[in-house]
Order: C-alpha cells, then sequence, then structure tokens
C-alpha cells in the first residue's frame, strides 16, 4: 500500500509509492516511447489494460472490445491504491495516511497518432465529457477530497507511452497549490465580494496584451506572472466554479479553444512536450467539526486550465526558492502565439 | 532589466528575464554539455569571464589571472541585474519592481575533471569558505534580502558548463520556499520552545530509520516526506541558524559531510546529475513600518542543505497539486547509501 506522508516543516504531503519497485539501477535517461510496436491503448488489446471503467462511443459493442471513441481504464502501474481506509495515523512528529486514491488513465482515441492539435472538435468534446463523467462518478466515493486531470505530452513532460490518454487521481487530501488557489479566491471575495479570477479576466481583456485567443465562452491569455515560457492558462470568461457543471454549448467552446491554442503551441515551437493540468472546486465534503474552507463550496472558485510547454529545465535555484525564471515576457508569447495563422 | 512580477492568486514572485532574448526556435532538446573544447572557467581563459569579485589561493598573482584555487566571477548571464532601484509599483491588480539582484559563479577549482565526490577536504573547505564570504559581502547591500547558493550538476539538473561551479542569487524578496520554512520554525518555537528542526534531528537519531551518515557536528538524513528518490538533508547537529557563523572546525566537517554522502550518491546512482541548496537565515534587514517575521534575525531557524538527485521527470500531476510523488521509500534509500563503501 502506498503511503501519504507529510512534510513537518512546509506542510506539504508525498505520496511514498514504492510499489512501483525501482532500485538504484533503474533510473536511465529517459528515450521518446517507441512509435511502433506493442501499444496496450490501442484496439484489440483491451485485454492487454486493467477492465475498463467507462467508454464513451461504444454502438453496442460489449466492453473491454474494440469500439470505442474513448475508454477509462485504472492505470496498471497507480501511484495510489484504490481500495482500504485512510488509517491517518502520527508517527512520532510526522502525519501519515495510506495511499489511498483512484488513478484512472483516459484513452483519448482509438487512433494511436490522434493529436489535440489536430482532431475533430467531436473527438475532443467526447474526452472533455469523459473528464466531466470521471470527476463526477469518483465524487461518489466519500474518501476523496480533490481530482485532478493532467496531461503529458512527451517524454519530457513525464509521457511513458506515446498512444494519446490523459491521466486523473483522485486523492483524500487537498492538493497544496489547489488550497493556495482556494485561499486566495475565498480571502479576495470576503475583502471585495468579487471573484479574483474574474477581476483578473476583465483586467486582461482591457489592457488587451496577454489575450491569445477567445470566443463566446472562454479565453487563453498569458499569466502576468507566468513561470515558464509560453505558460498558458484558459478561463470560462463567465463566472463557472466547477468544471463538472458546463452546458452542451460550452463544452463546444472549451473544445475549440483547446484545439486552437494547442494547435498554436505546436506550430510556433516546434511540437513541443507540455502538461495540462485542470483545476475546478474541490468536492463539497464538509465534515462534523472540519468546517476548513475548502470543505464547503467554493463557489468564490473559477475553474481553468494550466498549460506549461515544457522548453526550459527547472534547477537549483527553483527548488530551493520556489521562485522561477521565465526567459521570454508573457507579452511577447502572446505577441507569437497570436500570429501563427490558424484554420478552422 | 529583468522584472519581478508576483502572482495574484498565490503569492509567488516569478523573475522575466526577457534580456536572455530567446526565440521560439531557440528552445531545444539539451544534449551534456561538451566536456573538451573551449572553457571559459579554466586558468588561461580569466579575460572571457567578466573580472573576479574574489579568489582563493592567489599566492602573489594578479586578479583575473591563473593562479587561483577557487574563483568568484558575475554570471555573464544573469538573471537578474546588479544596478539599479527596486521602483516596486502597481500595474492595475498586479505587483511588480525591478529584477535587481546579483547572480554570481563560484568556480570550484582551476580542474575541468574537479569533482565534489572525490576532492581533498582542502578543496572542499575553501569551496565552503566561498559561499560564506560571499554571502556575507552580500549583507552590506541594502537591497537585499536573501541570498541562495545552489549548485547544478549534469545537464539533467540544469547545468549548462561542464567546469566544477556553484551559484549564487541573492535577491530583493524573501523566496516563497524560504518564507514558509522560516514561518513553521517561528510558529513551532512560540509553541514549544524548541527548535521544529533540532526535534526532528533527535527523533530521527533516536530511530535510526533514515540517517545515512554523521560525524561530530553534522548528520545527512533521507527527509521522513523526501519529495525525489534519493533526496538528502546535511544538518548542523547542534542549534545554528546562521551559515555564516560556522566555526573552522564546523567547515571541515561539513567538507567531510558533503563530500561523503555525494560519494555514496555517484556510487549507488552511476554518477546522477543532481542540484543541492543551501537554506541558512535571511539578512536581518528590519524596516519601519514593516515588522515581517522573516526581516528580524530569525534565531529560531535551523540551516540546511538539501541534495536531490535528478532521476524521475516531474510531470502534470505535480505541477498540478504541488505534491509529489515519490517511487522510493527513504528508508530504502537509506539502506543503499549507507551500503557504499566509502574509503576516507
Amino acid at each position: 500500500m502506498p503511503q501519504l506522508r507529510k512534510d513537518p516543516i512546509v506542510d506539504q504531503w508525498v505520496v511514498i509509492a514504492a510499489e512501483r519497485g525501482h532500485r538504484p539501477t533503474d533510473f536511465k535517461p529517459e528515450a521518446e516511447p517507441p512509435s511502433s510496436g506493442f501499444c496496450p491503448f490501442c484496439p484489440g488489446n483491451e485485454s492487454r489494460t486493467p477492465p475498463e471503467i467507462m467508454a464513451i462511443g461504444r454502438n453496442g459493442t460489449a466492453p473491454n472490445t474494440p469500439g470505442w471513441k474513448v475508454r477509462v481504464i485504472p492505470n496498471k502501474y497507480p501511484a495510489l491504491a484504490i481500495e482500504g481506509g485512510l488509517n491517518r495515523q502520527g508517527y512520532g512528529m510526522f502525519d501519515m495516511m495510506n495511499g489511498v486514491g483512484a488513478h484512472e488513465v483516459i484513452v483519448e482515441s482509438p487512433d494511436h497518432q490522434w493529436q489535440f492539435a489536430e482532431a475533430p472538435l467531436e473527438d475532443i468534446r467526447d474526452v472533455l465529457i469523459a473528464y466531466r463523467e470521471r470527476i463526477v462518478d469518483l465524487h461518489r466515493d466519500p474518501r476523496f477530497r480533490y481530482s485532478l486531470v493532467f496531461r503529458n505530452y512527451g517524454v519530457r513532460a513525464g509521457a511513458s507511452l506515446a498512444h494519446p490518454h490523459s491521466q486523473l487521481i483522485s486523492i483524500a487530501v487537498m492538493p497544496r497549490r489547489v488550497k493556495d488557489e482556494l485561499k486566495a479566491a475565498r480571502d479576495y471575495f470576503a475583502h471585495k465580494e468579487r471573484c479574483i479570477f474574474c477581476d483578473i479576466i476583465n483586467q486582461e481583456l482591457m489592457l488587451n496584451e496577454r489575450v491569445v485567443v477567445q470566443n463566446e465562452h472562454f479565453l487563453a491569455l498569458s499569466p502576468f506572472a507566468a513561470r515558464f515560457p509560453y505558460e498558458l492558462s484558459i478561463f470560462p470568461r463567465r463566472h463557472r466554479h466547477d468544471y463538472t457543471l458546463m452546458s452542451d454549448e460550452e463544452i463546444w467552446g472549451l473544445a475549440h479553444i483547446m484545439r486552437n491554442v494547442l494547435k498554436r503551441v505546436k506550430e510556433a515551437l516546434n511540437n513541443p512536450a507540455y502538461n495540462f493540468m485542470l483545476h475546478t472546486a474541490p468536492y463539497p465534503n464538509p465534515r462534523p467539526g472540519r468546517p476548513e474552507y475548502w470543505g464547503t463550496l467554493a463557489l468564490d472558485f473559477h475553474w481553468h486550465i494550466e498549460i506549461v510547454p515544457r522548453l526550459t529545465r527547472v534547477a537549483g535555484f527553483e527548488w530551493g526558492t520556489g521562485f522561477y525564471i521565465n526567459p521570454v515576457a508573457p507579452e511577447a508569447s502572446t505577441k507569437v502565439l497570436r500570429e501563427v495563422e490558424i484554420k478552422e
């Protein structure tokens, strides 16, 4: 069973997933995952993955056979174990609990060569719907406080398989970065009675220096204090705290802007590795005697997607300080990304 | 002039160092720095670096000529500019200031092949003394709140030159990670009237599961909630808040334990890339009307060095949550590192 351990100084949880069984000699320089050869995510190989949790697009075909458009399965090498209780405990001065959680893979297409930046809008909509269904379903498990959807594309971004996929992790403690965002939104709302993200969005639209693209429902911008070159954030233009409450029309808008910005990133930067991460409101999970601010309905939050092309190395200065050095001004990357010609 | 910009949500400063002038096509996959060819840090090439700030071991030789053992120079491509005022300003909702700071390189040896893990103790002592001298000297500049010494070894750790060197950055705002550590130490002391690091050290010595090596003055341990496989921390055994106050005898002890653990890491993990970072107390810099806790003498802090071998990739889950997944239990890495045979 993996463990969650808390750093006693900086209040940060770490997953100790020793089941993955690394010996010292197992750490090798990474190579690009092979683009040919056996692929467990390709149609016909369904029996080589753990049994599917859900699929989109089956027209009467049986689970774990071909005929799907999007397929969700448990991660074969999960960082967390789905069975068991949390068993929160002390260990001298330290805090720990069982590493209980869900770790799922969203296989985005049967096509091994499928790309987010090039796909039909319908395909992307199906992927975005799969994210929604899984976040909603995992909410039924009272052990979980938060679900994070993320995508690692390319070996520099941590991908170990080439077949297009995203991942989802549900976890029993609030991630620190999300907690910081929730707290900032809560504090700002207490002071101003407005959403901090809405205020930033309005200012960015007014200044028009860092907005890369917009449609009726969404905008994509380069954050004012971007940590990484060509970092982007996608926000709903109207105040929305919860990804899973998106209307059908909004999902089309999100599919459109996601494809649009990932295409711009691909063209401007020669198909770089990237990560994207979805930050939505946490599960409202208040418990007796634990009235933590993130345990209540986070109506003052504003969900968003962060996209980070992996162009530079994080080194000693960044690890030592939590500070980042970004060699490209967000206004300059905005200009480059705006100038990419998109045929839609 | 580089800029410092503050993320309005998570209270994190970022250096926008656009002077380094990256075009989109400049981001290439990194290769190991060449180990032969022209090296600006080798003796005889002193005129090809910015003028030296200090040197150790000169026996009457002139600055910027050979004859040094350790040589400190300004970084030729600094992330921050040494001249100018801070000019703190708002920009709508945002906060920014000039990217003023020092960015220095500590060239650790004239020998291009010199290694921290193999060097004579005298050489390492000289490097540790250079760190001390530079931190003390930069304290004279009232603009700076903190100096971070760090070392990037190997291309996966962000090194761009093969010649052995460390770096130092002095900066006008407190780095967030150091601020979190200082605040934890201050809060714990207020509650217990003891140092949180001293308590952790005592518990670790008692349990003896994660202590890799110790000598009279220092110990090296695998942190209970290590973020990365084979991560290590080195602490003075007695309560010491400030690196620069080390006695001569303590410096020998630090040189000994640094070489010892870096040799263990090298042998156990086949000479991996790594970063190390020195966290010492900040400059006591109280100003009228700004009685921040980190502006006063941080006697409740306990300085330490963090060593992070770069064996795994940080991916979407880590960026999205601030959570880390470590595939090796700290007790297991401790056992491996303890078993390395060291001849001293």
